[in-house]
């Protein structure tokens, strides 16, 4: 202020209302929170170049926070802090485990008890923890991450609450030394993350409140996840894009593995810091020849791997899904599993740790190995079947468990495969976080080393080439077994880049590449993905993939399968019209067209929007208006009543205000979004009568009942009277552009636009005309095979076969709930922005 | 017919039309050329039952032949073939110019004349052939696959005369020495083989003709074709997917998967069988140390080379384009250049040739070793500076060319990477088949390999950790400096994959990818891809990716970009309305609205069946009937002229029917899809008036001309009569969908939508009225920065230098051009399938 007073006063206010304007507008672009510069530069003091220099330089930061790569760096540095530590933890459980069981040898029951007992305190734990702090957390995450990056809003999945749970539960889970994974839950834990750092930032800058913007960042946690998970920044974009997108957009690419990258690098870098490893190196480091990987005639072995591990692989997924329906279908059972929530996961620990019993069964499965260990012992470059080589195999402590005085290596291994595998399959339906891919790359690699074994002791001097002896290296097919058996149950080929990544040898690339490819392309014949199988036991709403060249698809067309009958209001319609369509149709959106002569599609209307027409109208408001002027003409009629009438009447008034605040208030307001968990436990046609709007019924005879004093007739008249008059479409959001087909596009095209714009429901139009409707349920029953086209049963191969097995899931009745539920999120579905300030933007954009 | 007989005549007569009737029906789905199995049953034999088996065998591999893995399979086998006699012949051309040089060591000038003109010949030959074969072959072809996958049909790119130039071009070329790739050109072989082999089996089904699955093909052709030519099966689906496509369907991954494992399996196959390689490893095997790949403190060094590659790549792809533009602009070179086509080839080759020789300056550049050499001995893991191991370095045949007794190793290394950078950017502006990968990658490997000698240089001892003495390996620097500057020029991140196929070593996974990250960030924030700078230059139609997280993406709304001024018809309109909206606005379809008052929108309609309407009612048919009719009339009135006045008459019309045909007849059917090129080299307005239907106009004065006995007043009365008619619909092709967009859309929606579904231009449309219209242009406007929204311009940071750097290419007319040729190829920009029986489809689909 000094420096100005020399100027005139008038001059000093016209540049200061200047700079008002200016500010103003230059506020638009910077955080409002950083200290004004302006005021620093009326101080006086030496070091004010500094402090504003330093102002500066908080404003820029500040400016850049929006920037993704920030965002990125954040997310990576968090997700490596949780991944390691979550590591170390699970390392301490474990080892707290071995050391209680080591320390009680004298005694075989106590050590038996020490090493039950301590699982089945974890699991409980894990899952009563998981149950009270919030249930979402159980299970994978990657079903419900698909269906989120599916564009629709899960909202109580990306909770602190649920971090928390799936945290705290997993380390849990994953210490009791159960056959669980960890990777599905990182992917669910990273998008957590991201999800809350987007929360946390927006606090900076408004750029993170952006809806689309978001979903790219989940996306790229996925990648994060599998990523500082394995270590594997390349495998764990490859393998998020495969598990979760149909689509996937390649600008977004970078930030996966950008995120990835950071993530893995701050991961391993820890461990370094920490003394674990000497520097940064593969998770399962591998030592495999690099001159001579594998001879040319070892590869039928390798394919014969990849057929099996793909019928295997369908098998555990048909196993896990049995079970879950098994536990479903028996209401007995279900009935009092409900009731003792923790006896189900108590039980099954019990029985599996009993027979893992190291001293007991478990000296026939290597049970006292973690999974870790197993890994390691797999992956060993040495034969365990070599005679000349026992003193080697001794010398490994780990190696040493597959040794069994009185059991050869081959019976060991198959029981290890078999009990793991039912093992596996029913550990991974407990109701805790937990994942499938760790348990089935183990299973994997123990199939993968019993093929390679067996190929060591057929040829002992290797396969012959050229007369140098290259003796086959068992390590080489457990890796080659591990990829394929796990790609076989997750659907994906980028196994095989994971684990190169986890081996840190690459040299196996060829055979590891041909095992995945064929047992992708069994499995993917007779199962869905353990994901997709998930998805559908819980019945998230999904679109089914469309299967590897069935070729039918470009040949059936919308006409085909879509639905004629389509329920629409025109311009011209009454309010009645719209009552009616409301009480008929279960859609989400109704259809505007001009008149039901043309025909011609205007747009459509939400449900909730014709709620909110219909109840402005006819609705309370109107009613008790309409009321108040009827008693006014009567008092004016039949003369003035005695003043104790009015206590009681004003106090009816407030009652009823009350009593139909439900039946005539909530269609007024949209619906808000509800959580899914809830909505899928609901029988399907009980409650759904909730949400039609009972203004004109029953809230005319809440009326009734309450005002007896006025004429019941005259009410009725007023409301036939109300319900003939035109809609009044003036303040009504319609949707001017909904998507729209034409009668002869093909399903191959319609099930690409669906999945790439994340549609639910497209109208079909003829030149202007509305002529039909498809949403995802034509659309999947077309793709699953129920549908009869022209006169050609189309039905996927073995789709016969799927059915048997999804019998409980993909009937009808099924369909029918799940179209339900996808009426039920209505709007979310779509990659629609939300606008940073919703209200100028909704009457225009919704 | 023997069995038969036994029964009564009239039920055999009966069975048999069943079965005509059943064949009948049967035949829709069996392939009819299958000889028939009926005719076979007849039939008396021993082997009649193997020859029925034998028929059904054929048939169901008939069937089978659509499958899409039969096509991957044959593409996979025939791309490995290509690949393999493709390097045979290469290397063989290699060997006779070292033969020829060594073999003339008596005589220094026989040497250098040997030198130079062996590759001038060839380089020659390749330009030539390619010239005059198909001019199409010249240059990478990815920027024409990136094209064409985005929907856009060059159709003459993929034929077989394209085929057979590149094979023969990019053998000689690869064969000259000089520094050109081979990546590029592969993937556009693969594709060419992919086309072909389409083409070929849409003999045996019709599923081959379906145009969206003969894109999917392709995009897994393109991973062939860099999976074949590395032997990189997984970076080569990750590089062709990030190259070539902006939305990645996850479904189409195995696709790409499957036929590149295949493909490089083969390739690598053929070596084995070829006795050149024991068994299956990877093409520039690498020997670092597994334990200990790097110490973390070597990171920095790391990432100094990613960053530096960045710049370096940034620059490589201005060098191209400038030198590009240079030949361009200078107009008296360029008609010289135009006339004798051979020479420029040639001079640049005797540059280069001249400079690499080795007993002139080659020596001080290792001028005497193929890329391939020249790979292999940077990716040794040998120091060349160290004193100790002279012996060990002497015994290498390769790593010797670097030792000088004169000059340093640096000093060769820096004289390499300069001589090198600048020839590769010159060698690939050629006219003949030819990439910039492999250049780019060699020089990147020099670069690392200058920073790995200079650390090594450094820390003679390696730097230390815990006592233990890990010298450092500058073989890995190499390997980190060839991804990381491929990747900067290309835009990628899969480099780090195919580096480690290549060297089958994945142990400096995170430095690589660190390197490569980094690279990527600063090369994509100063410069495009070299591919779509070649797109930008070639000027193919392109639309512009949205950079790293500009957040004001989110904030432009189409409203802010739109064009509100749209040409629009109603279904009252005029003829002359049509004639008008046809003689005005370029636009390739016109939007149907219902009235000028409604604006709804009711579908849009392309402008060839415009004019054909016009046409229809204008043209020369009804004009030539009307003037009968007049005729008839006159000679009615003015009595019979004389049986000679008829001859003349008639030979008038046939005159006048050929000279008029161009006028009239072809804006009449639909305009057939023009090849890009000559589009290209068109002026933008001189030509284009011959698109304008210059019936009313033109074709009524040749009618005046030609007929001198009609009255021209009376033609032009019937015309504008005829003009002032109302437009019949009935026959005319309408989209009823045409993309529309609502004004608050944001234009990062509106990016992603117009990629995803590769449209060229969408309606803008409130509650179904018409408000405007957006197209590429505009879009391409907003993201390129030049356009002021809400009196802000939106720049991507960095644009101005960009600019500089494009000026004679990113300017206005530019884009305008550009729109006009978008313009021109009508309906082909959308993965609409073309229906198998295109007669019953078109009235309505289209």
């Amino acid at each position: 202020m000094y420096g100005r007073y020399t100027q005139e006063l008038g001059v000093y206010a016209r540049e200061e209302a200047a700079r008002i304007r200016e500010d103003g507008r230059h506020r638009r672009f910077i955080s409002e929170r950083s200290p004004s510069i302006k005021l620093l530069e009326y101080e006086k003091g030496r070091c004010v170049k500094c402090r504003i220099c330093a102002v500066h330089c908080q404003r820029f930061l500040m400016s850049r926070v929006g920037e993704d790569w920030i965002f990125l760096i954040l997310l990576g540095l968090v997700m490596a802090l949780v991944s390691f530590v979550m590591d170390f933890c699970i390392a301490l459980l474990l080892q707290a485990q071995k050391w209680m069981y080591g320390g009680l040898d004298s005694n075989v029951i106590l050590q038996y008890l020490a090493w039950v007992t301590y699982p089945v305190v974890l699991i409980s734990f894990s899952a009563g923890f998981t149950h009270i702090v919030a249930p979402q957390a159980a299970g994978s995450g990657i079903p419900e991450m698909k269906t989120i990056l599916r564009g629709v809003v899960l909202k109580e999945y990306l909770t602190l609450k649920t971090f928390v749970a799936k945290v705290v539960g997993l380390t849990c889970a994953l210490g009791s030394g159960l056959p669980l994974g960890k990777e599905g839950p990182f992917v669910h834990i990273a998008s957590l993350c991201a999800a809350l750092l987007c929360k946390f930032m927006s606090f900076f800058g408004g750029i993170y409140e952006n809806e689309s913007r978001n979903i790219e960042m989940l996306a790229a946690a996925c990648a994060v996840g599998v990523g500082c998970c394995f270590a594997a920044p390349i495998g764990g974009v490859l393998f998020s894009i495969e598990v979760t997108s149909t689509f996937f957009a390649v600008r977004n690419y970078w930030r996966g593995f950008f995120a990835a990258t950071f993530s893995a690098f701050i991961f391993r870098v820890l461990a370094v810091w920490n003394r674990d490893e000497e520097t940064i190196t593969a998770l399962f480091k591998t030592r495999f020849r690099l001159d001579f990987p594998f001879d040319l005639q070892e590869l039928p072995a390798f394919a014969v791997i990849g057929i099996a591990s793909g019928f295997g692989g369908a098998l555990f997924v048909y196993l896990n899904r049995l079970i879950v329906q098994f536990m479903r279908k028996q209401k007995t059972i279900n009935k009092f599993l409900m009731k003792k929530r923790l006896l189900y996961p108590a039980l099954v620990t019990v029985l599996i740790s009993t027979l893992s019993f190291p001293p007991g069964f478990g000296q026939f499965m290597a049970g006292q190995l973690t999974q870790k260990e197993t890994l390691v012992s797999f992956f060993d470059n040495r034969t365990w079947t070599k005679q000349g080589m026992t003193e080697d195999f001794n010398y490994d402590i780990h190696s040493a468990a597959w040794k069994h005085p009185q059991a050869n290596v081959f019976v060991i291994l198959v029981i290890f495969i078999v009990m793991k595998f039912w093992m596996s399959a029913l550990a991974t339906t407990l109701p805790v976080p937990c994942g499938a891919f760790m348990p089935v790359f183990v299973i994997g690699a123990a199939f993968g080393r019993l093929v390679g074994e067996s190929m060591a002791a057929w040829f002992p001097e290797g396969i012959n080439t050229d007369g140098t002896i290259y003796p086959i290296v068992p390590g080489g097919y457990a890796v080659v077994g591990a990829a394929a058996l796990s790609g076989a149950v997750t659907h994906t080929v980028s196994t095989a880049v994971i684990v190169f990544e986890l081996t840190g040898q690459i040299s196996h690339i060829l055979p590891i590449m041909i095992a995945v490819i064929l047992a992708n392309a069994v499995a993917q014949s007779l199962q869905p993905s353990i994901y997709d199988s998930i998805i559908r036991i819980k019945k998230l709403p999904y679109l089914p993939e469309l299967g590897w060249g069935h070729h039918e698809k470009y040949n059936i067309r919308v006409e085909d399968i879509m639905v004629r009958n389509v329920r629409y209001i025109t311009l011209n319609s009454t309010y009645r019209d719209l009552h009616e369509i409301l009480l008929i149709a279960n859609l989400k959106t109704v259809a505007l067209v001009e008149s039901a002569e043309s025909m011609i599609l205007l747009g459509s209307i939400e449900r909730a929007q014709l709620q909110a027409l219909l109840s402005q109208h006819v609705g309370r408001e109107r009613r008790l208006e309409f009321i108040r002027d009827a008693e006014r003409k009567r008092v004016s009629v039949v003369s003035t009543p005695s003043s104790e009438e009015g206590g009681p009447k004003v106090n009816h008034e407030v009652r009823f205000q009350i009593s139909t605040e439900e039946s005539s208030i909530t269609p007024a307001r949209p619906i808000s979004p509800k959580p899914l968990k809830p909505a899928l436990k609901r029988t399907s046609t009980a409650e759904k009568n909730i949400e039609i709007p009972t203004n004109s019924g029953i809230g005319l005879k809440n009326l009734l009942c309450a005002r007896p004093q006025t004429d019941a007739m005259e009410i009725e008249e007023w409301e036939e009277q109300q319900l003939d008059e035109q809609v009044n479409f003036n303040n009504c959001k319609i949707d001017p552009a909904p998507f729209q087909l034409v009668e002869r596009t093909s399903l191959h095209k319609t099930h690409t636009i669906f999945s790439l714009l994340g549609l639910d429901h497209a109208y079909v139009t003829s030149i202007g005309r509305l002529i039909g409707v498809v949403s995802l349920r034509e659309l999947r029953k077309a793709i699953e095979g129920s549908m009869t086209v022209k006169g050609v049963k189309v039905r996927p191969p073995l789709a016969s076969f799927r059915d048997s097995g999804t019998s409980g899931t993909s009937s009808e009745s099924e369909a029918t709930e799940l179209h339900k539920l996808w009426d039920r999120h209505s709007g979310l579905s779509i990659p629609r922005e939300q606008q940073p300030n919703a209200s100028d933007s909704d009457d225009k954009s919704q």
